[in-house]
């Protein structure tokens, strides 16, 4: 296998001299209704990746396919499934596909089939979740727990957090809201606050995740909710679970009611399909429900073995972002869900993608002169349109779009007025800016001219159910390692969030000078 | 006053032409204590600016207060709230100032003094308010409402939304959270039907907030809930008020509890300390919590007449900027409050920033050949230090920072580990932060190198009150408009949102074609 920085590809001399065609007269007329109807992927779950409003045509696609090929991005996915060491700083294996199905050989580290012992570990939290539903884990009095509460911070909060929302309302419509979840991660002491004050304690079962056990924020906030416990008279070991690495201290430990465990083969923000995302999922919804969201992860992964680009959504859309980032110098990607469900998705993929791919180094440790990651950010549709949509319609810099959106509400109930559904008012505002930013609007006022020529592509399902969900998370983990390959650089570590650290603990322990001590007393420490 | 193009200046030259400063090398040693402690400016509320680690020195302040001078910012500001038609677009006042105080001459519109007009509206929304509060106003059974439910999107849901939040747990603590607030926005029907179900409808007042009474998805939110509450067997008239302008079909309308009034002075985004913001932030935490925010607002709106760009924060940031922009060619700014309460503060500043400034022509219509506004995104810190921040340290672009700090937190309710606090370990990570951005580190393995020279200001206060909410507010509002004056654009319209709109409506109406007809259909329309 090659391992080259992407600049020294011949795909990258030739997609440099490619000509990029004008988005705006590829979707005019019938030839555009065609194209809307021919560029189109379709992806697990019964979903699908629609790029017709991407600044690419055949003979691009042709030269992406080129890229993918020459990149052996496919051999590259295959050899990190198959256990090669991909996290080259960390010397780590990569494996959170593992953790929703077998996509290849049995990967065996130290005697222990790595995909078994992730399968054992959530049987094990399904157990355990059964039971306190079923009232054969209880608290002091004898009572079922009714809120499970997560301790976590970074890929411990973000990713479980995101699917949790995702479901909740989806969940209480059919009936399978096993127990309502809160998270809390900020080592603000108001995070923690604000949370144990809207929790009934005596009911509460938290589940502390930390691999290492040793995250600052995450050890802070188990002791400041164990102080709450103790104050309310509660037994803190009778509440808390703990999701860690079976060598971290937190591992096998009377504190907790039970520890559950991960490993250092599956990075933080690619972890929500571990324990890190399976203890408080199966508590919330039910194992049945967790397993159903693993099954969309386990189909797309399968999906993303495909190796002609326009078979394979998340390879063609990772290398279409790659195109647009190098070629076209656009350095922002908007995620935009047209579903109030998927409100925190857009920081979930901000963790996963930012923090996989903006580095400066190759997966050697070399620098490299192409950019890398671009910064992600998003908000639901339409919020949006009302916000921050002026400077995407007519700022100075094209912003390429990732529009998520669904035929059917969560919740079917719905309204209709003027002839319409909320729900077919918010598809038929995604459907208008698609066209709209692609199109734009001619008009003598300029003030009220819209250039178009602005790439979007969109993701359509039919309804947010678990395997959609499934399916659009590991959709996106594919694609963020699809580019990183492209890129020749690591996407499983994240030395960039060290130096922090260091710093902070030299303020605590009073250890600075210069600009350092001066910026402490500023803030009052 | 001269308006002319920001490339037409003579401070546009020399400022192309300066020398930037290595933020690393200025804040090395002794010299960059000194640094920090100069690099100062004094806020409203006792909070401070502090910017010495940007990528500017006392030579590039003097260009900065040439193109202050030049631009004529402060005398545009004076003519703002004096009241000339600053909005050229809509050919209108912009008078959102006023709201909160009186910065210069009476200004009176077809006989109205709007000062006294705004003020009206809110002593009628603070009688409201308290007579629900007492008992005075109550539901069909003689029963204390309990909720506050806003409906409104974009400008009438991010600001009010954001200020709620900043202050829900500080209210609680002490004491003057009279009733809870909920926000539904998005025409997504799940929006709605997830509010309404965690809201005890029988208890429940809800504020629609359309200045036009036109709005889409406010209307279809309404009618949701309206059906709601007639499905409930409540009349819907007794459980809701409007805010909107005195002309649109809302006012005076029976259907409403009662009616309060905005106008075309006040632009959505800016709107959040009128009637907008003022009924439902009165009714959540009582009228004297919201006289205070005001308070910190108008105060900052005071301190940013002043000429000298190192006495005014909210113009030198804006200004730095724009230097930023321009000159260093950087497209986006990340937003970093290090305050939980300050979640949904960042959404609030994308919209007022990107709404606000993403425009291509200036205040005459004519297209323009810089760059304006950036990307603004952001999550609250720790948070973000373990996801995004990764990017921010390592990644190929430089991205500015504006964090906000807080000396101490809102609750009071806090643990001592590892001899510090989590206040004081907030606070650390802040400081640090600064550091490791501007200085970075060197290391021979290049994984572990940090390049430094990313540039980042700090906004700093004793405590997130409501004084120090209103001047952060107001603060933001008028580096928006300061930068608007520079790029000689319009800040105050927002005509790139209307051709979603159009088109959405031809969805709706079945009268569409080509790519759109195919969109449509793909979305299952």
């Amino acid at each position: 296998m090659k391992w080259e920085n992407f600049t020294k590809l011949e795909s990258y001399k030739k997609l440099a001299s490619a000509k990029t065609p004008d988005i705006k007269a590829e979707l005019d007329g019938e030839k555009g209704a065609l194209r809307v109807q021919a560029y189109q992927v379709p992806m697990a779950s019964g979903m699908v990746y629609n790029y017709a409003a991407k600044a690419v045509d055949d003979q691009l696609i042709d030269l992406l396919q080129e890229l993918a090929d020459e990149a052996q991005l496919q051999e590259k996915y295959e050899a990190l499934y198959n256990g090669e060491v991909i996290n080259t700083g960390e010397k780590r294996l990569v494996l959170h596909q593992l953790t929703r199905g077998q996509l290849g050989e049995d990967v065996v580290v130290d005697g222990v089939n790595k995909r078994q012992f992730y399968k054992e570990q959530q049987d094990r939290a399904n157990a355990f979740a059964n039971k306190v539903h079923s009232g054969r884990i209880v608290n002091e009095k004898g009572e079922k727990f009714t809120t499970a509460v997560q301790i976590g911070i970074g890929g411990s909060d973000l990713g479980p957090r995101a699917l949790y929302l995702s479901l909740e309302s989806w969940a209480k419509v059919q009936g399978t809201l096993k127990m309502e979840a809160k998270f809390i991660s900020n080592v603000d002491p108001d995070d923690a606050s604000a949370v144990l004050r809207s929790v009934d304690l005596e009911h509460a079962l938290f589940v502390l995740v930390s691999k290492s056990g040793t995250t600052l924020e995450t050890l802070t906030n188990e002791a400041f909710c164990k102080d709450a416990l103790a104050k309310a008279g509660l037994d803190p070991s009778r509440h808390m679970v703990a999701v860690t690495s079976a060598t971290s201290p937190l591992a096998n430990n009377p504190d907790y009611l039970d520890s559950f465990y991960i490993d250092d083969y599956i990075g933080g923000r690619y972890s929500a399909m571990s324990a890190v995302g399976g203890v408080i999922l199966a508590l919330a919804f039910g194992p049945e429900v967790f397993a159903r969201i693993q099954a969309g992860a386990a189909a797309e992964d399968e999906a993303c073995k495909e190796k002609d680009v326009r078979k394979n959504a998340s390879m063609l859309d990772a290398l279409i972002g790659v195109y647009e980032r190098n070629f076209l110098g656009m350095g922002v990607t908007a995620v935009l869900p047209y579903s109030q469900a998927l409100s925190r998705f857009p920081a979930h993929l901000q963790q996963l993608d930012m923090e996989s791919n903006g580095k400066s180094v190759n997966r050697f440790g070399e620098p490299i002169d192409y950019k890398t990651g671009p910064v992600i950010f998003g908000e639901p549709g339409t919020n949006g349109q009302h916000s921050f949509y002026q400077l995407l319609h007519q700022g100075t810099d094209i912003i390429p779009l990732q529009f998520v959106g669904f035929r059917s509400s969560q919740m079917a109930n719905d309204v209709l007025i003027e002839n319409s559904t909320s729900q077919q008012k918010l598809c038929a505002n995604v459907a208008a800016q698609i066209v709209a930013f692609a199109c734009g609007k001619d008009d003598e006022n300029r003030n009220k001219y819209f250039a178009g020529g602005r790439p979007s592509s969109i993701i359509v399902g039919d309804q947010l159910t678990p395997e959609a969900l499934g399916t659009l998370l590991a959709y996106f983990e594919n694609k963020v390692m699809f580019q990183g390959f492209v890129w020749n650089i690591n996407s499983f570590d994240q030395e960039g969030v060290q130096l922090g650290k260091v710093l902070a603990k030299r303020v605590l322990a009073k250890d600075t000078d210069g600009a350092l001590a001066q910026y402490s007393e500023l803030l009052g420490i």
